[in-house]
């Protein structure tokens, strides 16, 4: 049985909290948190404190709090035996400095409030300053996860900024689509299939072979027609930009 | 009964002869096609013939054929007493120019090689030259998917560039996260969740309520570190471009 607490009352705690209240092998001792309101949604899982000072003894601190008070808490809690791991993508283990045994607990997910997610499938990163903690950190990944990887801060920076590439891009992307819907009274939801089809492609095919598009073929008069169609100089610019990195690809392999 | 020739033998003429082959009420009379080893893969659905002035007699003739020979094979069809649509997204009806009864059928999604899809959820857009056209059309449509719509040529060019910025663009955008993976020794297959997660919440959320990610909440310092990372000035230029576009939106609406 693994013991762990989390800090932080935020939209990722609280999907790791539900979580791991129904994983095999996991006593969930406390969640930690100074919002009080966000604190209570808690109570339903374990006991619940705004106390640094009332903290239970735990094998395992998970901090899930903004990347910006990840030092300051880690100084808080020092006094502490268990391992202390983070959440953060594009930060370094080292920033829980005083801490003896430190790691990095990182789901590459987004996490969406009141949205139930399958952890099966998703990819947690792991790192520790100790075999003993990563030996700790994959049994607790693993009543999650299938895909628990071990990945050193480096790389998990690299794979943070890929995630921008493929989710908060994306997703601008398709904000930019539902602006040009919205100013022509077009459904934006009529999208929605060819959004997931275009996601669901990764699993088959590679990027590059999955391309297509005016761009991809070197079709100068549709290209044209949509930069007449496109209003937004802002739309056009992205248009034009994405499109010749597009066709500067056309045969080249990526 | 309605029955059909399709004219074509690529990737969307072969799902369409696929799913018209199973539909009820439609009798695929035959398939059309100047690629003969390409043809013979429609045999196991209907007749096929390479041979133009061989055309059997067909309530409604679908060209699912490249952009630039509609209006060539439209004139050499122009004979025919069947309606007469094409299936592209970019091009006016008119392009269907002699034939007395024109239109178009054009499902908005992207087509992969040996890889079924499901029509049912896949949006129609449909258009004709008269009532009854446009009655039969959606007779058609309506036996492969429940969303079937009649849209203008204006607004499914519009619909026609907003697919770029939600297909093509994030498919790129992917192809540059799997070039990334591949220079750091890290598996592109780790994006796979984060990928189908994000294109999930369109049918949720608003993409702006779902935008995250440093550029969203300004977070300058994750934003360095991620350009720092980015070796190909290609990638560094968009990088910057999105994140100053994400970063303007701010507080704002979409």
């Amino acid at each position: 049985m693994i013991s762990i607490t989390i800090i932080g009352t935020g939209n990722l705690a609280e999907h790791l909290a539900f979580a791991f209240s129904k994983a095999k092998g996991i006593r969930l001792n406390q969640v930690i948190g100074r919002n009080r309101k966000r604190l209570d949604v808690f109570s339903k899982f374990t006991s619940i404190s705004s106390d640094y000072d009332a903290l239970l003894d735990s094998d395992i601190y998970i901090l899930a709090i903004k990347d910006g008070a990840i030092h300051e808490v880690a100084k808080k809690i020092s006094y502490l035996n268990g391992l202390v791991v983070h959440t953060a993508g594009a930060m370094n283990m080292e920033v829980l400095g005083p801490n003896k045994n430190i790691g990095v607990f990182y789901p590459l997910q987004t996490f969406t409030n009141g949205q139930e997610v399958d952890f099966t499938t998703i990819p947690i990163c792991i790192e520790a300053n100790s075999e003993e903690s990563l030996g700790l950190l994959l049994k607790l990944g693993t009543t999650l996860s299938t895909k628990v990887q071990v990945i050193p801060s480096k790389k998990r920076k690299i794979l943070h900024a890929t995630a921008v590439f493929v989710n908060n891009f994306p997703n601008y992307l398709y904000a930019i689509a539902k602006e040009i819907c919205d100013d022509n009274q077009l459904e934006f939801n009529l999208l929605n299939s060819l959004i997931s089809e275009t996601a669901n492609k990764v699993n088959f095919l590679t990027p590059n072979e999955a391309q297509t598009g005016p761009a991809r073929r070197g079709d100068q008069k549709t290209m044209h027609e949509h930069l007449n169609l496109l209003k937004e100089e802002k739309h056009r610019e992205i248009y034009i930009l994405l499109s010749n990195a597009i066709k500067a690809t056309n045969g080249e392999k990526l």
